[in-house]
């Protein structure tokens, strides 16, 4: 398998998961401030020009966050990292979802790109603010919502986690945010895994 | 089961899943334009404030729609709206997220929500062609890539064609934009099914 990836994107999340499976895979770096995945060379792997993009090593390759982490974890049985409860995947799934198609998209990506979202370069700012803004009220959601223990589902570590890491990741590295308590502990617990630490180092990014 | 939904909102994917099943469930309107996704008798459904949100007549409520989908659809087995072969589901999931996570937020939305994308009035019209921009390249990108017959899967009709019919009924019917070959004859297929007559009708929308 080969993971397409750029150092710190939400990417990270998929490499964490093929860091806990523990089966060999490559990374591909694909550059994009410098633009490189709308270059030819990485269009015909993706056409929709984003990270993550896995080539599972059978001439196919899967592309958006949720369903990459769903595919490994169901294909990886032995890893763990997918509950077999039907009720329990459901959860994890609708985790993937809230994380890929609402944290990320609509608070964190007004913070890192801002000027894709305002014309005017004065406004940039308050664009970020808006971010920050809709980014804690998010956590605050999940927060007063929390079924897990440690990990987001009751039942144990997932999927699911990789992708709540990579926001809560970004709002204390990168956005200077406080997370709420059960966030917290749940971004120390992250830390503290061994998968989480090689995949932090492998992509030159602080522990 | 309850859906709660809004006229013309993605619910409407969701709406047309639930026709497609044939069981009895409710609709329960959520006015988005007078902001009762706000109130406390919604939150206590779905905190994140969004529709759609299904009450699953078991005591539990499920958010986000691309697993509200693939739970219907794995659910209701005898109505043929997930594919049972594992890659087929796995690409299902793939349009799902691609819908919900990328043309609606960073397509639509900039359309229909400009003033949430922007704090100068003026600059509105700008985000509006920007939306519609981004919605045409990957209305493209689906075109160029398309491995489906008449729907999204070369194995039939599945949940994911309710996903992309939702963002090419908006394109046409809000947007005026004109979709390419293969997505202009998905949304004519759509249109042409009983149960998506029938969620039109129930939310009062043109045929």
């Amino acid at each position: 398998m080969k993971l397409y990836y750029s150092p710190g994107a939400c990417s990270l999340g998929i490499h964490i998961i093929l860091e806990e499976i523990g089966k060999p895979y490559e990374l591909s770096l694909v550059a994009l401030k410098e633009g490189a995945q709308h270059k030819p060379e990485f269009q015909a792997v993706n056409p929709k020009s984003k990270v993550p993009a896995l080539d599972r090593g059978d001439g196919r390759v899967l592309t958006e966050f949720p369903v990459i982490a769903w595919w490994l974890g169901k294909s990886n049985p032995e890893a763990g990292l997918m509950p077999t409860d039907f009720e329990a995947e459901t959860r994890c799934l609708e985790m993937l979802d809230y994380v890929c198609g609402t944290i990320h998209p609509q608070g964190f990506t007004r913070q890192f790109r801002a000027a894709n979202f305002t014309p005017t370069e004065a406004d940039q700012p308050k664009v970020v603010e808006q971010g920050k803004a809709l980014a804690a009220k998010y956590f605050e959601t999940l927060e007063k919502n929390w079924t897990g223990g440690t990990y987001v589902l009751a039942s144990g570590y997932s999927v699911a986690d990789a992708a709540l890491f990579f926001v809560e990741y970004w709002a204390t590295r990168r956005s200077g945010m406080t997370l709420p308590s059960h966030l917290a502990k749940h971004l120390d617990a992250m830390l503290a895994r061994p998968a989480v630490q090689r995949a932090l180092q492998q992509e030159g990014l602080p522990a």
